[in-house]
């Protein structure tokens, strides 16, 4: 099998254009297939904010009315996803940015309304990704580069949080490609002590994960992202890799980056 | 070799969505290879507004500077590209929005400054577009949709006349397909009597491309349209077709449609 490398990156590598500058570098020598997934940063609040639309978020999630959808679909799909696929280019990277309209790659349902209404809000589900139309793509030569947007395939975008697509892009993706998944975050990885940037856990399997548990290492912050990355490894994804966007290029090097979770250690 | 239709829309079709709607119907139904490009229509101009970022045009083009750059890649890349595909693949059109920049299709130089300084506007060129791409794209099984952005290759956006891309993409096309070029615009063709539209001239070539000019039957807004489509024609592309949006089903049902500019009638 190919490998394969998922990689999502958000507002910290987004909202600053020397780190998205490096991260791209970085993100270009990686050998091998590879896709991008981001979110809007700031920039979708901000422009929003510029044309009255007032953000409301609940739980972090973004409540998405009318309005709301058409600034993620300029911000996301236009002037963030486009100045990526631009400058990777600029690298020598073949990128095609994409929502998950492009050629029909990723589907969502509209999340029902239970006692808050998100609005154009998609949830993934089962069968959601194209997994042949997108390994089309890559072994085309094509680095897919997907922000935050899905659609119903009945003629509806909608926002789609980024963490939950480069998750469900790893899981289906794994059948046909030795898929790992990398999540760019602030810090170096997951640390033994909160306060040491230099502590981090090199590896973690299920076993070790519930010793940290017990131990109260991981702090709750963490939690449902570490949850959700053993969920997609019990999908059959091969590791999760959580660590620092700027760190990246040390894959490339044969480094040490960030905290990889998988299987076995 | 297979046919290709590449399409032009403009303001007439993107600024109302029942127009648009039924045009991407009758553009679903059309056999064969197919390409879509359009333009911003209005919406550019009221997001601008909408943001405090006034519009200056000389000549009917755009003066794009960085803060019009961003309102154009929003719009053209994300709201209105977005909106097409997903309503495309609604009709089962495995639609795929680009930009000149995504697979690096088209290529452009940026404008030198004479007495204007157009800022991040691109010109085409020999070579501008990437054939062999957007061949394989087509015969994956792909519908393109191009908004009116391409790059320099080196990390730019540029802003870049639609009427333009869909030239330069006919006539790079037509060495590879049966390539006609179809202009939509709000007449039913070139008309006999400028008043009247069912005296719609079905054929032109250009021998009676002379003559009608010398009989100035062709009303001076039409010369550059024409002319440039009877270079078009003298680079390789099959027929320029020139009608109404609202009529591109005729071709589907056999029926005429609009004014049909070709080497030979």
């Amino acid at each position: 099998m190919n490998s394969l490398y998922i990689i999502k990156i958000g507002g910290n590598v987004i909202d600053n254009s020397e780190n998205l500058y490096h991260f791209l570098k970085d993100f270009k020598d990686l050998a091998g297939y590879k896709i991008l997934v981001h979110g809007g940063g700031k920039i979708a609040t901000q422009v929003g904010d510029s044309l009255g639309i007032e953000s409301r978020m609940v739980d972090g999630r973004r409540i998405t009315d009318v309005e709301t959808l058409r600034v993620v679909t300029m911000v996301y799909g236009g002037l963030v996803n486009k100045n990526i696929v631009a400058q990777l280019q600029r690298f020598g990277t073949n990128a095609l940015g994409l929502t998950g309209a492009d050629g029909n790659l990723i589907t969502a349902k509209k999340r029902p309304v239970k006692t808050i209404d998100y609005g154009f809000v998609g949830d993934i589900y089962d069968g959601s990704v194209n997994t042949e139309g997108l390994s089309n793509l890559l072994t085309a030569g094509f680095t897919p580069v997907f922000c935050a947007l899905t659609h119903d395939g009945d003629g509806q975008l909608l926002n789609t949080n980024a963490d939950t697509i480069a998750s469900a892009l790893a899981v289906a993706m794994s059948g046909v490609f030795d898929t790992t998944l990398i999540y760019c975050f602030e810090k170096k990885g997951v640390l033994m002590d909160i306060d040491d940037e230099e502590s981090v856990i090199r590896d973690i399997d299920p076993v070790r994960y519930e010793e940290l548990k017990i131990q109260q290492i991981i702090h709750s912050g963490m939690l449902p992202k570490l949850d959700n990355a053993f969920t997609a490894i019990a999908c059959g994804v091969k590791a999760v890799v959580i660590g620092r966007s700027d760190d990246l290029g040390n894959i490339t090097q044969k480094k040490p980056f960030g905290t990889r979770l998988s299987r076995n250690t």
